[in-house]
């Protein structure tokens, strides 16, 4: 109750990164949400203002993030935003972050070929093999 | 301003229906979104109500999605929600259709091979060749 | 998980109607949701489409919606959608419900004078006395 | 475009500061969003993460929140949020905004008495009459 939902369509900032966890498998990449309006004098669209967040996905999420995303694609995710502020090394930090539910390539940019993933594929023990049997493209 | 804008977390209902309109390219399709609640009682997860939408998409992202969606795939969809109330033959129809903005395959359930489309591709002009370089997966 | 949540904001369009029922008090409404867009060649906001919700508030939202809201004023509604087909003497009807988790007076139109209310106050026992509390305005 | 548009309901965390500039009057408060879960074996709900953001709230909205909110009392925001980055004295800094586009009590917990305010109202010229008239509460 009372979570903040956000769901944010930008790119892939950073590439993922992934770690087998003794709470399980997840994945984590920064990701820049650029605003864009439409400029009505010149008939352009302009960019606005950049938010950046740091996206974590867990467990199957988490692997098929790790098998599918690559810096500079687009994507759409959904989640709950967690703002934390923190004492590091003397300095104040805030950081934005996601708990991702959803996370998809943004059709409106391009294509994507999907394949399904069942619970207790054994090619999900080495979650690096996903990648191998995807097209380049 | 005072759009309903909707993120739907679901799967595809029909196979996408693709139209080279005079305003430009557009795709729909039927989408299932199925809440789902724990029942603490029984430790299990259970289905809830299923909300059905017909989810539209124009120009690339319509182009795209008829090169990327098939029945049974899960997709996160964000756009406009439009309720719209009709006559048709006497009876009375209410439709809830979603006018996207963007849409991807939901990562939570599989992996994506995504392939940036670039404005001016010319193998644009035939969106069916899309689907010819994909993997049946 | 995988609901879908809205947050949509627009006017009350019926007066709230007040039920007590075994489950609890319950309190419904139409509400319309129309959306604006900007002319940039006439320089006006105009009118687009307009979406209707019966919105519907359960327990204390339930009792406040009832000793707070009036026909015309302006709302922001978040919760759940619930789009719902159903067949009634012969006829197919389909209506967007919002099952509400908060509801307050849109204070770009207006100002508002809160009240809490504390859990077991007396004056709860009668919904109706509430608004006898308030300024005409 | 690509706007970060969020939902959050909570608490007003400090005294709404108004000012008039040369842009328009604006105000902004703090706002604190405690999620909430429930413990399905001890059966009680229990606090989690908590959100701070600075909601800036522009022209009649702005003037409105001035002479209608409170510290701690409740409400639901909806917003476009700004995650911003900067350095000040050799620290860095990063905050959560939200630009807001409707504010209003959450009815959830009280009863509100709403008023619309004119457009030209001259009431207006002076924000902090409108307090004047309303109830102590």
């Amino acid at each position: 109750m009372n979570e903040t939902m956000v769901t944010v369509v930008g790119n892939v900032a950073t590439t993922p990164v992934y770690r087998e966890l003794p709470s399980g498998p997840v994945a984590r990449f920064r990701l820049a949400v650029t605003s864009r309006y439409f400029d009505a004098v010149k008939n352009t669209w302009n960019d606005g203002h950049t938010n950046f967040f740091t996206v974590w996905a867990n467990r199957s999420l988490g692997k098929n993030v790790q098998g599918s995303l690559s810096v500079g694609e687009p994507v759409i995710v959904q989640g709950r935003l967690k703002v934390r502020d923190e004492e590091r090394g003397g300095q104040h930090w805030t950081s934005a972050d996601i708990d991702a539910q959803a996370i998809g390539h943004d059709l409106s940019r391009g294509t994507a070929a999907f394949r399904r993933v069942l619970k207790g594929d054994a090619s999900l023990t080495d979650p690096a093999s996903l990648r191998e049997t995807e097209p380049v493209g």
